[in-house]
This record gives C-alpha cells, structure tokens and sequence, in this order.
C-alpha cells in the first residue's frame, strides 16, 4: 500500500515518521505546493519521494494536512480525478463540520474526517516529530457516511502509532475544540497583545519565567493556520470566548469589590479541573 | 554563617538546596508552622536541623518564604528580636511595594527585599528542585534603603546559586509581575472555570492536548498564596487585567464582524513578543 501526504509541515510529517516507523506502507510519497519544504522532508527522509497532484491515483491513502481552506480545495480537485476505487481519503482539520458538509458527495465514502489532538507551536518539515502522535488522541468523526473499509483501515492506522481513537460527532467536536483550543489560542495572542502595547515592554518581558512562557506559548502558532480554523468555527469559537470572559469578569469584579475570600473559592474551584484533565 | 529559611516549601526548599550546593554556610536551618513540612525537609535533607522561631537569633541570615500577609507579620516580629546586628534579612515575595511599605523602621537597614521570578505550580518541601533558579531573574528592590552590607552578601549568594539579579523599584516591579504573573494567573484560573462549567466537562478534557495544559497549568497554583498576592496588588492586577481584556474583547469584535484579514493582522503582532521574550 502507498501512502501520500499532502502538506509536508509539523502534522503531515510527523504522521510520516510515525507510519514509516510502526506501519508497512510499501512507500510514503509526498506533496507541498512550497518546494522547499518538499525538498527538506525529502532531505529529512519524512517521505521516499516528491510526486506531483496528478499521481496521487497511484495511493491507496491520501492524508490531507494543510490549513482547512486548503482541505476543502483539496477534496473538490481529488473527486475528480481517478483515484483508485477503494483510496482511503484523510484530513487533520481542527474543525470538522464545515470540511464535511464541503466533502463532494461521489468521495464522501472514501473520506474518513480525522483530528489528532496532537501539535507543537512549530510548523513546516523540521518541527516533524517521531512521537507527536503517540499516546495522544485521534477524533474521527461522522464515520457513518463513510465506507466501512476505510474506517477500519483509517483506525487500524491510528492504532498502530499508537494513538488514542474517539468516535464523535462532527458538531460536537467543533464545539469542544473551541474550547479546548481555539478559544485558549485566542486567549494567548490577547495576553501577548496586551502586554505589546506597555510602553516597557522590553523591561516587562526580563521578569518572565516559567508561567509567563507557558501561556503566551500558542501565540507563536502560525497566524494562516489559525485565521482558518477560527473562520470555520466561528459560533462555537465565540460562544466559548463568551464563557471565558465571563469568568474573568467575575474575578476582575471580586477583586474590584475586595471580596477575597470568594476570589479563593472561585480559584478552588478552578483548581478542580485538573481531578478531570 | 548560619542561614535561616522561614518556609519550607517550593521555593524555601529550594533556595536551600541551591545553597548547599553552591554557598558556604556552615549551617542552614528552617522554621516551617507545618510541622509535617518541617519533618519532610528534614528528611530530604533541605535544611540541617529544624528550629523554633525564637532561635533565629542565631542565623546570618534569614530568608522569608511564605505568603505576603505571613511575610509582614514575621518582619513585625522580627523587628521585636534580639537578632544578630547585622543579620541579612531577606523575602521572596511576589509583590515588594505592600511589604516594604509595613517592614518596620528597626529592620529596614537589614532588609532586602527581593523576588525570584521562578517557580511551578506545585508547592510543599517535595516540590522543591534543586535547579529552580539557575539562571532565572532574581528582583531586588529598594536597595538605597537596605544597608550596603546586607546588599552585597544578599547579591553575592544570588550570584553564587547562578541568578541573574535585576535591581528594580517595587512600584515598578508590582507593575511588570501584574502582567507577567499575576494577570496571567487570573486568565488561566478563568479558562478552567469557563470549561468546568459546561454541562459536558469530562467530554470536554478528553480533547486536551499539550497546549490546553500549558494553558491551565497556573490554574493548579495553591489559592491561599495567590489570594494574597492579587490583594496586595490590587491596582496593578485590575489595571493588566483591563489591557487583557481589551485585546480580547477586540478579537472577539473582529470575529462577530468577520474581519479575518484584521484578525490576522492581530495575531500577527501577538507574535512579535516572541522576538523580544
């Protein structure tokens, strides 16, 4: 079986190494509409060779991973070529609704809608790595519109890199992926933004530490990406935003009114989270 | 020279390593009102011997690692002491301007009043780690008011154990820690309430990756020590949160009026902290 990637950055690349190293593709072929990172994840062995868009008739699976605008560009060309019959179509979408409702109907059997809860700041071929899929969930959504084939091999895949599958719905996932990460990405560019705009900003920034670090982290990710994924998962993004900033208007007004010891209840019970996660 | 640590806990315990390791005391002793604390020091071998306050009057120099209310409260008690003359007294505060302010008059030559920009979110002598602060900023404040001697043995053990010392105004230091710190824990404290409160938390968090996590780490930070720092630095912590706020609440417009070409532009500068961080 061949397996092709399209979009050769952090995720396709890091699903390379993962399936070269724990599954028996009898070739990993690739595609980036950047050359560079086509020629670096060749240079890097991520993938045995650089094919162009009109050969992807020769895999078995497709794994689609590229910003989500990309993706649905994607599905439309590759349903009308002649892929083979039985291909096994793949995305790593953030968001899975849209992508879904876009799937042309005469693919939609060979698609199975993926999400790796997996992902570094970093992006393009160097950032790949050997374990970012281990241990980590894969949620796949909708599988009941699509063939039963290429669900069980798209989960045969998974589990043999290890990965942690959950069954879902697209609408539900879109709704939680907002709050588990659109939202909190959203959160991290407002907290870089905010302190950009102090005038000592060069000063502020010598006391950072650990925390500080911790939480501006997401807002190195990479801008294109993001505006996507944040434009097909609007509602769900700002109803989560509303969530949030609910909560911070309730601590900003319990320090306000020097209510303290219900600041401290407010924050045990933000604690307990963590029993959960 | 005999060193006194009043708090031995994350950071307590490991300033006390750090020295063993890297100063010549002859001694280090501790004073933990935990008494369960105290035992589990002793046994990890953070302090020689455990002491009762009214011993203190032996040590060179006594280092104050408790919350902020704790911290004023033993400074008054100290300064009621028969302590060595030129004892070094030191405090690692996450605010300066309050506890400087209430240092009483005696012991204000004594004084050096400073902040280790270090930490994790767990807490107790367990937590303590031997490399904490090598290499992160040690604030010193107000050191026109502290005496020369105290100032020099203090800046030389920090040097000793590897830290970067900035000397630095409390206003000022209150300031900057309100966004880099105190801000920061607030706005990961609301993300895990704003997720808890949903009706289907536990679905939720089974999407949580790394990213998520380093977002709701701060939120697993003890209350009672995050209670009174955010009290005592009230104005700062009101006046970051408002910057916060602000980027947020221009997101979020951003994404209502669907102006994803500004929103990229937003993150784009978000960013940029990056270069300077």
């Amino acid at each position: 079986m061949i397996l092709g990637i399209i979009g050769l950055g952090l995720m396709g690349g890091s699903f390379a190494i993962s399936c070269k190293q724990n599954y028996n593709f009898t070739k990993i072929v690739g595609i980036d509409h950047n050359t560079k990172h086509a020629q670096t994840a060749l240079k890097l062995n991520l993938v045995d060779e650089i094919i162009e868009f009109n050969e992807l008739h020769k895999c078995d699976v497709i794994v689609i991973s590229v910003p989500i605008c990309a993706i649905i560009c994607i599905l439309k060309d590759l349903s009308k070529m002649n892929l083979k019959k039985n291909v096994t179509i793949i995305d790593f979408g953030s968001t899975k609704e849209e992508i879904i409702k876009k799937c042309p109907e005469n693919i939609r059997k060979n698609f199975v809608p993926s999400h790796p809860m997996a992902g570094t700041e970093y992006s393009g071929p160097e950032a790949a790595l050997p374990n970012l899929f281990e241990n980590k969930v894969m949620v796949v959504c909708n599988i009941e519109d699509s063939g039963k084939y290429q669900v069980n091999l798209a989960l045969d895949i998974y589990k043999k890199i290890k990965m942690n599958i959950k069954i879902m719905d697209a609408h539900e996932h879109d709704r939680h992926a907002a709050f588990i990460s659109h939202m909190p990405h959203i959160v991290s560019y407002s907290l870089t933004n905010s302190v950009l705009k102090q005038e000592d900003k060069n000063h502020i920034v010598t006391l950072a530490a650990g925390g500080f670090r911790s939480m501006a982290r997401l807002a190195k990710s990479n801008p294109a990406m993001w505006k996507d994924i944040f434009e097909s998962n609007e509602q769900n993004l700002l109803d989560a935003i509303e969530a949030f900033e609910k909560e911070l208007k309730k601590a900003k007004n319990l320090i306000k009114e020097k209510e303290y010891d219900k600041l401290y209840e407010w924050m045990e019970k933000g604690n307990k989270l963590h029993e959960i996660l």
